[in-house]
């Protein structure tokens, strides 16, 4: 752990995944990202094409896929081969030769664990505890120049491959990332941060801080779904992480989106 | 490229990826195998079933799978994603840490060259020029404890991926190591090396050298489809690999087949 040159983990979701323009845009902006990085991927709804042409079928609970043994195998192709492989070969096209597509049983980097079948079984879907990124590895990795490109399969580190969120795995990366140097974890997806009224975007609320935070939820200005998303992003700032940023895809080199710190 | 280590780099086909038992006592040896080393494994059969799955027609001319763009998002998916992940999970099971399962994309450590549509079109498939492995990256990963676990998808550089054969993966790798260290070549098949009668196990060739090789064609004692295998042998040994063996994968730890040198 030499280096303490800063670390980005940047996590894009789905929908920019399954845009190729928007992809493209966003990897030009990854690449000209200065600093150490890691890019964490989402799958996409290229998963659930490929269980449907394959008459496997999908079963979401909260949000989350039902990952039985065919599925397993689906997701494993989609996001740790078709996906990961393409945006790797995407960034090595844009100079980027330190990309390195992983999942979390490559170099032992990520050990899940697989979650409970109570009270709802979920099958092969793994769940990360605050120590499940080798920051060791991760720094080696690191040190020799690679760009991690990390998909949402991982293992737990006795041969079974388990499908994670990719919203989760992104976190446990900037937590063990801020273990080796000061680390910014961002959230890319197509929207431009968190606003105040979800149908204007000029309601966009630049900066939440643990002081404020509380008061914005006390006056119904952030609720709903976004309630888990901040709060998985204090925790991250709790176990070390510096910032939180959940921004639109476009933003990642201006930063412009909603900015969370302690 | 600080250390002089000796370099393995070990072939499996795709009779032993697609036989759990087969599969399950090859990794065992490729764990107790002392040394560093490198694991170029086949697809199997995987790949046509998933093909056939999808309504995607599988042609093969000479023996090489005509990849058009639905095929190579198939054999991406299974090679790079579904064979690969689980080959990785399974060395890591076994205590193999350093297992990092690799594309020629990842890390741009390997660069193939798209064929040429004439004479026969065979889609995105690849071609290795003899400096297509990058020896500084690849001693790099050696040196942080890597254990490299590759599939037969490459790149070409500018964001296209490749469907290559995977024993000549296994060659360019070998060759791009003998930069490094001193590198033997194994191929690991189901058969226990080069039989002067093919119905015959007791007619194994311990022993092939370039002395003694025209005398075996001449006689006929090789003949067919191993004269090209052994050739490539041979062209492997003229580029800087010490020696290649092609043996039983039950066999690995052993060395007992048949072992062609200069």
């Amino acid at each position: 752990m030499s280096s303490k040159a800063s670390i980005s983990v940047v996590k894009i979701g789905g929908n920019v995944v399954d845009n190729p323009d928007a992809l493209a845009r966003f990897l030009d902006a990854f690449v000209a990202l200065p600093g150490r990085k890691i890019l964490v991927h989402g799958g996409g709804k290229e998963a659930t094409r490929l269980s449907s042409a394959l008459g496997i079928e999908t079963t979401m609970i909260d949000g989350r896929r039902v990952t039985g043994r065919d599925t397993l195998d689906v997701v494993t192709m989609v996001y740790a081969g078709l996906v990961n492989k393409r945006v790797v070969a995407a960034l090595q096209a844009r100079g980027c030769t330190g990309a390195i597509g992983m999942s979390g049983a490559d170099a032992a980097l990520v050990t899940a664990t697989r979650r409970p079948a109570e009270p709802v079984d979920y099958g092969f879907v793994g769940d990360l505890a605050d120590d499940a990124v080798d920051a060791a590895r991760l720094a080696s990795l690191l040190d020799a120049g690679m760009v991690p490109v990390v998909c949402a399969i991982m293992h737990d580190g006795r041969g079974t491959l388990l499908n994670c969120n990719a919203d989760s795995v992104a976190a446990a990366m900037a937590v063990g990332a801020s273990r080796i140097a000061p680390t910014r974890l961002v959230y890319c997806f197509e929207k431009d941060g968190v606003l105040a009224d979800v149908d204007d975007p000029s309601s966009l609320i630049p900066l939440i801080d643990s002081e404020g935070y509380p008061r914005l939820r006390r006056d119904g200005v952030i609720a709903g779904g976004m309630i888990p998303k901040i709060d998985n992003a204090f925790a991250a700032i709790g176990k070390g992480v510096g910032s939180v940023s959940i921004i639109n895809a476009d933003n990642l080199l201006s930063n412009r989106g909603t900015t969370i710190t302690r």
